[in-house]
């Protein structure tokens, strides 16, 4: 089904090229654990040749960090809907979505694999993290624009993403919408607090 | 290193297996991610026959799971100080310490590996936290003997133990002493509220 999709996907040859390539990273990632496969492995399985992947992405780890970001980015927007209460509620259901499908864990397995993969590994893995933390930030930003008192990223990071994560981790699903408002009331109630004076 | 050690561990040469086989476990998920080996492959890397594996644990599941409660059960005890302040204080930063190590992903690393395993791998992950949310329940019930409010054992899965894996996982470390004592203040505050009635 999956390949079906990314086999339809608009935008001509170069998109489609990416796509196959990156559901095929994901893929043998999760299949064989980072390291345990070459360019060439993923080449085959996309159904392109070698030189196209070293031409595009250089190397299997920034290949890597490219699929990680992406995964990242495209799967969870960050909601603009004019209260830092929503927008966090939209943020945390639409994570929540994401982590509990089929490749749920595959963010978490590319950031493992990058903090895997040495010096190389580790600067991809921060790019992807830095591109996550400046989207929170904005929406934060937002927040504070408006005469809200919004949390740090890390707060979000700390008390709403690492909870989510954690529970689909070691399965403890599924994440229901009583759960995830709870964290973000916790959060706003310890980050953000309207009457009471401490 | 570690090979050393655990060869001369004491206990006999049941115990000497018992941790050679395990090591090995932990390095094959590492390196090849779980469903990649055999118990084929542990017996070799163990020095022992498939037979003593086989006899003793019976399947790759249930020697995953035995692995996976040992490193939990015996690399962070809980301690037992007299105060839910300072065993929290205690417990996290043993924690930190453990993760922060050469084998830090390992919990994390079997984990995910018990989720992908099917039913069996479920069952094998569901008795390791069972094991640690009864070890943390301990410590929460002695606090409500004492006449103190802890939080609930979710509670510290949800807010000291999934930041500090998360951060380990996406290479945001150093796990700073202050910032483990902010995780347990924020904890304390939300759950066990000394003086602000709400």
């Amino acid at each position: 089904m999956a390949e079906d999709n990314t086999v339809r996907r608009p935008g001509g040859r170069s998109a489609r090229v990416r796509a196959a390539v990156h559901h095929a990273v994901t893929e043998l990632v999760a299949e064989n654990g980072y390291g345990n496969f070459t360019i060439g492995d993923v080449a085959t399985r996309a159904g392109v040749a070698d030189s196209s992947i070293y031409r595009r992405w250089g190397s299997l780890e920034s290949l890597t960090s490219d699929v990680a970001v992406t995964l990242l980015t495209t799967s969870s927007p960050i909601p603009d809907t004019g209260s830092l209460d929503s927008d966090l509620r939209g943020y945390a259901a639409g994570v929540a979505r994401d982590i509990s499908g089929p490749d749920g864990l595959a963010v978490l397995r590319l950031a493992m694999a990058l903090s895997q993969g040495g010096a190389i590994g580790a600067d991809a893995r921060d790019r992807f993290i830095d591109e996550r933390r400046r989207q929170i930030q904005q929406m934060l930003d937002r927040a504070a624009t408006r005469g809200e008192k919004p949390p740090a990223a890390l707060d979000i990071l700390d008390h709403l993403l690492a909870p989510l994560y954690i529970r689909i981790l070691f399965g403890m699903g599924p994440l229901t919408p009583d759960y995830i408002d709870s964290l973000v009331d916790r959060l706003l109630a310890a980050f953000h607090p309207k009457s009471v004076q401490r």
